[in-house]
């Protein structure tokens, strides 16, 4: 597929011979499809965005924390086979930057975003709440062009640490917002010994009692 | 201050002729100096760029939270008084976007990771360490557009719930750090009863027996 030539590529790396070339096509058929390279960035942008964006999707099944981290299981493959134009995406600077490119990624954004909040169940989610779901939506994106770039822990351990992290700040949520704390109560007594949130809960305690 | 007319309004809403009747200068005199507008709304960015990093400059006394709280107040303030600037800059999609200014905005976040990092005493702060950093001053920034957005809440809870979500990431990340651990451990003996830390542990504690 010629559009996946910038899942591999930073855009500015991508020319439209190379992209002619993948599609076996040629550079007149191209132009005459996409009135330029920019264009035929932004429909590959979409198009991975739309990808993305159905990872996020899963069954309201079992605990939270493990259904998160299937999700996240997901959303690491999806940016480790799209590693060089994720990076150049979210770098900033790039020179495929544009607000049609922002528009994109702030739909995906939204889409994880009220994907966790439809897992928390609540119809009408408070300020706190969405900051604290979105705060974290970033952090998953910071956290994950560090780690494309220098791998410092395997997949699984990022995984992991994310699923955690966001338990953590619904937890602090929690204290300024009583409708998620009761929710909290509900979903922490279905967590396993072995998950995500139990082994979080034992490691702070271990941790801050030394 | 010519240059302050961009705290007030978004860069589109800012004229050369704007610039020049704050300046008490003439057109011309005003593009002698600056080749356009792009170059002045930048000029303004470093300013306001170096006053900024210089409101993260703290001594180190007392308890780390009630430091931080400190200068969260100060940060606040900054957001308060350059509000139309600060959404526009940060919200995405500004005309005024460009390599120049994402990269004063690089040199701010930077500057915040660099004085909290300082402030914690590691000398070599681990990847986990910096990626908790960085990902809470994203939070800290998408926190800010929200509360200008909506002044849900007053300032000082904004700058008390900031200071409690560092504290709560730090400690998750002092579970897979034990040099963090150690220090953490030192910080939590010198805070305060009625501290940012020991309220967020007796919420939280109240929060999660419920």
């Amino acid at each position: 597929m010629a559009l996946e030539l910038f899942s591999d590529r930073a855009p500015e790396d991508v020319s439209i011979d190379d992209i002619a070339a993948a599609a076996g096509a040629s550079r007149p058929l191209v132009y005459h499809y996409f009135p330029g390279k920019q264009a035929l960035y932004e429909e590959a942008l979409r198009r991975a965005g739309r990808e993305l964006a159905g990872r996020f999707e899963e069954t309201a099944d079992g605990p939270l924390s493990e259904r998160l981290f299937r999700v996240m299981g997901r959303y690491l493959d999806f940016v480790q086979s799209h590693a060089a134009g994720f990076t150049a995406l979210l770098r900033g600077g790039s020179v495929a930057a544009s607000p049609d490119a922002d528009a994109v990624i702030d739909q995906v954004r939204r889409a994880a975003q009220e994907q966790i909040l439809r897992h928390l169940g609540l119809p009408d989610p408070s300020p706190t709440l969405r900051r604290t779901v979105r705060a974290w939506i970033a952090n998953a994106e910071i956290s994950s062009l560090d780690w494309l770039a220098d791998r410092s822990v395997p997949a699984e351990t990022l995984q992991l640490h994310l699923v955690q992290e966001l338990v953590a700040a619904l937890a602090v949520a929690a204290t300024r917002d009583p409708e998620l704390a009761a929710l909290l109560a509900e979903f922490f007594a279905t967590e396993r010994p072995d998950g995500p949130t139990a082994r979080l809960v034992r490691d702070l305690t271990a941790t801050l009692a030394t």
